[in-house]
């Protein structure tokens, strides 16, 4: 299925003109999931010409301000704009008590229900699926308690074996059902098992989203082999103390990530602003992993293309 | 002294890529008084090479988000660039539980002095006062609590009259003094009152911001022959009764205004996004008072020249 990453905004804490701060939409298969909402994202998803309508879940990994100070606005024009369908809201807990609160003060009785979904500090948990997607936290670690987000794609097609299609005759109209895993039975009432049929796709989609935080070794296992890696890089590996002190990523942590739990690409975002030059980041990235990408605003990442 | 009024955004409760929620900024003799902050604010002050650590004041008229969203951000924002002096926040209380929330969960401790002045929901009050400028609060109705603001310039110096200089042979160097209102001793030791001497100047500066709000009779005497009016207009006049419903204005409230308190400029905002042809709008509010502007993203208004 399609599977697309559109950065919104990739900046860390302060914003500037150009550079909008942490918010990503996933399109998976046509069903948008946001990650993070930093101020100004409604006017982002406008400008990248997204009908914020069409979000139904939005995940905040954790509650410093540049990644959820746009939440309030985009649930209110949602408001605004008639929504009824429910949203489905995934952070800790605390941002309850802060939409509740000024909805509350401006007297505003939202259209639509909006269900909240508590994310665990200290546990990994899935926390949406369904038939194509399953979505579950990653424990961080920063400053106040930060998730990230791995997004697995499930259930895609398997692809059938042109020669056992021969080899038992199996008509056309069985091929779809067989794809999607059923077995088969031959005209001499013979069961083949959907396995010996079938080979999995090698094509399923995977992203994780990995921001603000510190190296965690854990996390290699857990995002093993995924398509996509977001990390933050807020340093240069000449401050790695101060990234350790602050609970930030120096380009050498987020580099080491991917390479042991061999991701097969690395996003890298929410740089301080005192790099001007971005490209040297990305090269001592490189130095360690070499397919390693910028996230910039704007940035449209097809997976079908990684 | 200088007197000039930036429009940050001037648009109703949802933005767009081309305008912004409400924000302005009154820089009165380069001090800057910030009105209202709707998301993305300070990305606007950066666009008009406004440096956000020279707003010292902030007045919110109400809590309703268009007016406050981008609050939290621009306090963040004033934090992390490492500011130390104070800054004064002038809104209804619960505001101030809104933002201690806030930052109490993202566990950040201001390194500046955040002094908070409750604005009276049903009293008229002096908020802010010095030698140069004295503010107060408008009572507004609104669905909600809802303060307008009101920046009278003062004591500027006063207009010395030619002949009494020739008449009492009055020195230069006492010339400035009697401008700031100083009385004048002859040299046969007479008292000369400055009222007899001088006369008021008849270019003190007023501003007066009246948004959100419906028609208020009352306000014509408070504001009575200010410089500027900006009032809200959401609605055009076949509109009336949803505006009186939502606690909006129309351009004829909005002008009528103007015309009992004999205001010299009336500025209109806060449109409505039915309306794509503002220039019915402005129509409407001439008809009934001719001097009347739209504001738009980005206007500087200067009090010398209205």
């Amino acid at each position: 299925m399609s599977f697309k990453l559109i950065i919104l905004g990739c900046n860390s804490a302060i914003p500037t003109i150009k550079k909008n701060p942490i918010a990503q939409l996933l399109n998976a298969d046509e069903r948008f999931f946001l990650i993070d909402c930093g101020e100004g994202t409604q006017i982002q998803l406008l400008k990248n010409k997204i009908k914020a309508q069409r979000i139904d879940h939005i995940f905040i990994s954790h509650l410093h301000g540049d990644h959820y100070f746009g939440l309030i606005g985009l649930i209110n024009t949602m408001h605004l704009q008639g929504r009824t369908k429910e949203l489905n809201l995934y952070a800790h807990k605390q941002l309850k008590e802060i939409i509740d609160l000024q909805f509350t003060v401006s007297n505003t009785e939202l259209r639509f229900p909006l269900f909240f979904h508590p994310i665990p500090k200290d546990k990994q948990k899935v926390l949406f699926e369904d038939g194509k997607i399953m979505i579950s936290n990653l424990i961080l670690k920063h400053s106040i308690p930060s998730s990230g987000f791995l997004f697995l794609e499930k259930n895609k097609k398997r692809n059938i074996l042109k020669e056992k299609i021969k080899k038992y005759n199996i008509p056309i109209n069985r091929i779809e059902n067989i794809k999607l895993g059923e077995e088969f039975i031959t005209n001499s009432g013979k069961v083949i098992q959907n396995s010996e049929l079938t080979t999995i796709s090698d094509s399923l989609h995977s992203y994780a989203f990995c921001s603000d935080t510190e190296y965690v070794e854990e996390n290699t296992k857990k995002i093993k082999d995924v398509t996509l890696l977001y990390h933050e890089v807020t340093f240069m590996k000449e401050l790695q103390g101060k990234a350790k002190k602050t609970g930030h990523s120096t380009t050498i942590d987020a580099a080491t990530i991917a390479k042991k739990a061999r991701v097969k690409k690395l996003l890298i975002g929410h740089f301080s602003k005192r790099y001007k030059n971005l490209n040297k980041i990305l090269e001592e990235t490189k130095s360690i992993f070499p397919n390693s990408i910028l996230a910039s605003d704007g940035m449209l990442i097809d997976f079908n293309f990684i």
